[in-house]
Formats: structure tokens, sequence, C-alpha cells
């Protein structure tokens, strides 16, 4: 076997060509052409593309391997990377082995097919799911994403704090709890109330999943001047909408002596900077979507980068709201969470803000759950 | 107000000398000398020192304020950064101007003094603790400590994937299981046979908190080549041991193709890495924490770095195990988590493996909640 590589870098990288190279991932789609040779699709999800590797019938286990390979094999396959003779990719691999690392138990049921699955297909296939275009998409976009996070955090001097996950405090009623428990609910004990002690559960008493870590980071900011947490964050509201989430990762920065202008400056650097990190890196997959799930994808992520953040005062946003002819569900000023808080924070941010319920505290990012 | 800088800037960067600069932090202590100067030593939580302000009565507000300051106080010093007039550190601030930004309420029952707090005595004071040394250092090097994990599967590329947190799964029976739930305990639905109708909670069912990532993140690797999960985990047993945890962050990698020894080599460079960052990055704290917590902690980290990892077969890594005169849980050879699993990954990981109560899984390396 030869110097193993990624498929990425076997795209990416000229100086490859007319080199022994092997790569490992799994056959996405087989051709098998009348001449005897065989077109195999090899993807290891290092890249949107697959890497086509050609087969032909001198190989000794052309017929009794190559020819009964079908999708979702394991394969790893060696050769010499040459200049692709079709259109399409630049390189492709001439095969001198083929192996079959792992078999599909029945070819006829593998659930991921060359076509268009729906996402609620998908969703009883999550064990598969990875194994499309748009979920390898996804993993990768979010990897660059979260990456870009803490790098940007990481330079700009913050110390990322894991707050608790289980807590006994409602942070600023941010949202709905989840109850964690190890009482056996068919056998609770009881106080002489005739209520549930809950003095004999794990911690001696009610704990929850927590809704923000905002309470406990701000400590930590109030001794080392800039911290965030990026970690799970839990709401039980029985809401059943595409806007909801029951849990999702959430990123709080808190920044000691800073200002509200401080703040806005730090969430316009913060989104200008991981959303160039994944226009600049993720440029296949992005393409993707654009073409095939939401062709706006492009220039609303070029406009967070290339355009300057709005700013209003509390007051202009709110008759910009009012003028909108939308209904709200806190239709006067003040309201803790609602108009203002949003509003603050620019057009932008509103637009962010649209894919949650609501704005959980002063000034945070949000990145959900995939 | 200058142009504001980190103490750790002040405190690294020569060419800062000479000039006007401000900092912001909490006043550690303060000495009143009689000739009318004041020293204050200012930490901001970047470095592990403080940098000594010098305040002379020149100052218009020294009588009403400056003498005033107490342990505690949020305070912006502005000034000529100097070379230090005693010894101790190379700079210092003659200030030219001090601002009381944050008051302490009563100075006289501020809870962290300048001498040693047992970790006792700071369980009660968790929002005031990262103003001691210790609590200062350890967010620091955790923080240096999970970037630097990132880094590294960053730069060797894996995904970092957020399995779920709330999950229906009991992975490989790891440990025991808190139950997430929005039932009301003292008001449960029951069913027809008289048991809790756990059918009707939040999620149509039973859901607990996950105790590994690693069966969600299977699915990933057999899609993505090379993926790891970091993120919370938790763990119901109810031991209240110093080796036991209900809540910490586990690091679990997944690597297709690979095979034990591609295991063993990644868990080597892993720590050889994430340790070296930590003895570049963290050389004060870690003098510190030489000094006053455990005077092995430079030689057991400079010989994960320096030493090769000892592998030893299964069958005499038991041996040296009954060898050690030591008494087991499990001393028969072949039980699941039990000495083998330890064993396999060498004599260092054993080291690594004792603040845990069990190895969770395969191959995972271990970063534990502070």
């Amino acid at each position: 076997m030869s110097n193993i590589f990624p498929v990425k870098n076997l795209l990416a990288d000229d100086t490859l060509v007319g080199q022994s190279v092997t790569v490992q991932g799994w056959l996405r789609s087989k051709r098998d052409s009348k001449a005897g040779i065989s077109f195999l699709a090899v993807n290891d999800g290092s890249h949107f593309d697959s890497l086509q590797c050609v087969a032909a019938n001198a190989l000794a286990n052309y017929e009794d391997v190559i020819l009964k390979l079908s999708t979702g094999c394991a394969v790893a396959v060696t050769g010499e990377l040459v200049a692709s003779q079709g259109g399409g990719q630049a390189v492709e691999i001439q095969a001198t082995a083929v192996d079959l690392v792992g078999d599909v138990d029945d070819p006829e049921s593998y659930p991921i097919a060359k076509k268009r699955h729906t996402f609620e297909y998908l969703r009883s296939q999550a064990h598969l799911r990875t194994r499309t275009n748009t979920f390898g998409a996804v993993t990768r976009v979010r990897h660059v994403l979260a990456n870009a996070i803490h790098d940007f955090f990481h330079s700009d001097d913050f110390y990322w704090v894991n707050t608790p996950i289980i807590t006994a405090s409602d942070c600023e009623g941010a949202g709905e709890l989840f109850r964690v428990s190890t009482l056996d609910l068919n056998n609770l004990p009881m106080n002489e109330k005739g209520q549930v002690d809950t003095t004999a559960d794990f911690f001696g008493g009610d704990a929850y999943l927590t809704v923000s870590g905002q309470l406990a980071v701000e400590s930590y900011c109030l001794s080392m001047s800039k911290v965030y947490t990026f970690g799970p964050t839990f709401r039980a509201e029985n809401s059943n909408t595409s806007r909801h989430l029951a849990e999702f990762w959430m990123v709080e920065p808190e920044v000691a002596f800073a200002n509200l202008n401080d703040n806005a400056n730090l969430a316009e650097r913060l989104l200008k900077s991981v959303t160039q990190r994944v226009l600049n890196e993720c440029e296949t997959d992005l393409g993707f979507f654009q073409q095939r799930i939401d062709n706006t994808v492009m220039d609303r992520l070029s406009n967070i980068v290339d355009q300057p953040f709005v700013r209003v005062t509390y007051s202009d946003a709110i008759d910009i709201l009012l003028k909108s002819g939308k209904s709200f569900e806190f239709p006067a000023m003040g309201h803790r969470y609602g108009l203002g808080a949003r509003a603050v924070l620019g057009r932008r941010s509103l637009q962010s803000a649209r894919c949650c319920d609501r704005l959980p505290s002063r000034h945070q990012g949000l990145l959900h759950a995939a």
C-alpha cells in the first residue's frame, strides 16, 4: 500500500500527480463499462467531491470483487494519480489494487441511494445520513464554523469556560426547564407534607439542565476580564416549530470594562470573522447549498462580511418594527426580552435572531445544533 | 485614557516601556507608604502576575479615592510604563490617573483575602474564587488545554461533532443514567398498568443524559473518516469520591480504517501535543502549581512529552498488574472495562486513567471539569 491521502489533498495538490497513492473511503457509485473497465466514485468525507478511481479487468480480483462492489462498500484503492481523462475532476486514480475493507450486507436494501432523499426520510436513517451530500456538507461547514468561533476568541484573549450543565439556577428566567433526576418515578420518596421529597434526589435537591451559562460565566468575567461559553443549552418550551430547539449549542461572551458599543463591535467582528472563514474554506459545500438548498446563501453570507452592521437607537428600532406592518407578541416598548433587546443589536442581528424563539440574554451569538 | 493593554502584554513586551498605557483590572493588594505613595497590584486575569502601579499623593483623587481603595475594587490605571524601581517585575506603571470603576460594598467582609484559602472554603465563595491564584491559573491552563485539543484535531483533519446530550441510548452500558423529564413529580400521569406513563413526557418516552457520545459519533466516522467529540458527559454513579464526577467534559476520537496501533499512536501524539502547548504557554501558572500544589507537576508533564509511551501486550500488562501487589476489583483477565483496556494503552495512559473511575470506552482521552 502506498501513502494514504485524504481525497481533499489529492484534489488540491498538483504535485501528487504521477505518484502512487492510496485512498480509503466509501463507494458512492460505480459504473462498469462493457470494455471491462469500472469507474468507482470514492468518498471519504474530507471533501464534498468523490474521487474517481478507474479499475480495469486486468486486476486479479476484478470479477470476484470489483464487479460485485455496491454503493456503501468501504474500499481502499491504490494506484497512480493521473490527470483525468474525462471531464469533471482534474485528477483520478488508475487503480493497481482495489481492496474491499467492509461489505454492505444487502445491496438491494441499502438505504442511501444516488438520488435526492427527503430530510424526513433521512431522519429515519440517521446512522447513514452523513453519507449524503447535504449532511456531509453540513458536518464540514459546522466544523469550520465551530473552529472559527474558538479561533476568534482565542486570538482575542478570551478564555473558554465550561459552565455547569446541571444547575439549580433558572438563568434570568430565560426558558422552561428540564428536570435532572435519578429518582425512581414508580417509587418516589415522599415527605411529611405528602409531596415528593427531592432532598432524596442525587444532588440533594431540585436540579435542572442549564438554559444559559451566563450567570456562571459572569463570575469568571469579573476576574479574567474576557470569557465565553460555547456549549449545549436546553429549553423545555413545548413548542414544536422549526424555530425551537430543546437542545442547542450557544456562544455567550462576557467582557469586563465594556459598554454596549464594545459589545456590538464584538458581535460584528465575530460574525464577520467566522463567516469569512466559512466562505474561504467551504467553497464547494456552499456551492452545493446555493444550488440545491437555498439560492440566496452566497449573497447573504457575502453581505455579512462586506456590509457594516446597521445600528439604530431603541426608539428608531421600535418605529421600524411598528411600521413593518407585522404583528408582534409584545407590541409595547420596554418588554424585557421582546422587541427592545433584539432591535438594539441592529438589523443584521435581527436576521440572526430569527432562527431562535427569542434572544435569550443581553448579548450573545447563537449556533444551533444541525 | 491611553491605549488599553492586557497585563500579560505589558509584562511581555519591552517596546511598550516609555509609553503611556492603561490597564483595567481588580486590586489584589495595596500598600500605602508614609511618604504619600501607594503601590497597587492590579490583576486582570490575563497573567498569573499582577502589575504594580505606583500612585503618588500628587494625584487629585489620592486622598478621596486612592487611599480608600481596597482589595477587590475594579480600577483603571493610566500612566507611563517604566522599568521597575524595586525587585520582582521588570516593569510598573507610574500612574497619572487612577479611576475607581467598581467598588467593594464592605471591604471588611470581602471574602478573598491575600492569604491561602482552603478549597473547601473557596467552594462556598464560588462566585469569587477565580480571583485567587489557584483558580485563575486553573482557568488559564484549562483554556490552553482545551484550545490545544481542538487545534490538534483540526490540523489532523478531524471533524468536531456535537453528539446529542439528551438521548435514549445507554452507550455500551458505560454508566448509571440521569433521567431528563418535564413531568410534574407531584402529578405524574399513570397508564393502565398503574405505572408512570412516560409516553406523556417531553420526548414521548424515557430520556437520559448521555454517558458517551461514542455511539452517535461512530456513524459520523463511517462517512467522514476522522471525527471527535469534545463535550459534557454525565454519570449518575452514587460515588462520592474525588475520582468520580457526575458531569465532566470528555474527548472521544473515532477513526475509520485504523487499527489498535493507529489508535495508540493517535493517543500518544495528542497527549504529547497538548502537554507541550501547556508547557510552552502556561509557564508561570505551572510554576505556581509546582511550588504550592504538587512539586511533581513539572517532572510528570515533561515526562509525557520527552518519553515514548510504553506499550505492552495484554498478557504482559496483566502480569505487571498481578505482580504489583495491589488488589483489584476485577482480578480476572478479560473483564470488559477492567484491567485489560487500561493496560493495552500503556503505562502512561494508566496514569492518566487514574483520575477517572474507569476508562469509559475503547480509545479516548479525558479532560475533567475543573
